[in-house]
């Protein structure tokens, strides 16, 4: 292809991110190139200090450019609380329903014999560590509902045992706004389990 | 939303970048901090480079980093054609196909009264430069087959008619592959006005 070396090259950056294929690169590319000079610099500085600032919480393994992260260190926050997800942006999905005040663990993966991730692999030892320390009262575990997140949490949920601390799973069922008749069975079946009596629901 | 200041601005990045919603944007970000820091590097410099690099062919004013595009500099194509397009993506499509020699000549744009663009701020009067120095014989308009691109087809063979070169559009017509049935009109309409006769067609 008759393209410039370092237009080239900013394509292949382009399509080495997930979802975006050549095309796709290549338009962004060109995008670039008519980006005020301003813009194109603030992106570059933004991808260094993101690789170079941004780093797990040590307490909970939420992204933070600090030592402990923004909900780690909010004073107003349930510190009885611990909702147990795979990746940062879980927490992202979580605090959007701006319900949830507690705090958050982020096991960054699930166990996945498949892809050779095993418990060891995971921020299970700090959860363990959290939990056996603090003066925390519940454990959420907030796992994608796939197989790999139904087996962590019910490996967690075996590791969490010996602790004096409830643990919950996160409900499964219909979505709201679904509709029943396209609803696959498993969803359906866990839908009907997890019934509520009336007066329970909010 | 609690992200970290430096994951936010790397987010705010990617989703000024055309097509990039900010779910998109957020993805992004989070794939850049489990990239490989050399590859990261490698994007922020790529980025830096095309800005400072990439500038227009001082001839036909397609991408280059050097002072002609690698087509002007390419003694073995046809120095008689030019096929004038509207960005440098259109080489690239033209250069896809593999069966044009000539040269090129991007406008960097099209006449649009409605977003204030007159021929004006086109490389036209490089294009008209060209024409009447060189050697040129043909000069095909590849404009976009839509308004804009019809309209400043029409321009520019009117510009170029006092000139000894022969200015030919491209073929409107059925995209191959395609099915007459879902053809609108005004493409049905030019596939007929420019049928050839069955010995002309290759």
């Amino acid at each position: 292809m008759h393209v410039p070396e370092p237009l080239a090259r900013l394509i292949q950056s382009f399509s080495r991110l997930p979802g975006i294929g050549p095309k796709t690169a290549m338009r962004l590319a060109f995008f670039v190139l008519r980006m005020k000079q301003e813009d194109v610099h603030d992106f570059a500085k933004a991808l260094v200090h993101v690789k170079r600032d941004v780093r797990p919480c040590t307490q909970c393994g939420h992204v933070t450019d600090k030592e402990r992260c923004i909900i780690c260190t909010d004073g107003k926050r349930d510190q009885s609380v611990i909702c147990v997800v795979q990746e940062p942006k879980d927490v992202l999905a979580m605090e959007r329903t701006r319900e949830y005040n507690g705090l958050y663990h982020v096991l960054h993966g699930v166990i996945s014999p498949i892809e050779g991730i095993g418990p060891d692999q995971l921020h299970i030892p700090q959860l363990l560590r959290r939990v056996a320390e603090d003066t925390i009262q519940e454990v959420i575990l907030a796992t994608n509902p796939n197989v790999e997140g139904e087996a962590t949490a019910s490996y967690l949920a075996r590791m969490l045992h010996p602790f004096s601390v409830t643990v919950s799973r996160i409900a499964h069922g219909l979505p709201v706004g679904g509709d029943l008749e396209y609803a696959d069975e498993a969803t359906l079946m866990r839908a009907m389990e997890g019934r509520r009596a009336w007066g329970e629901r909010r």
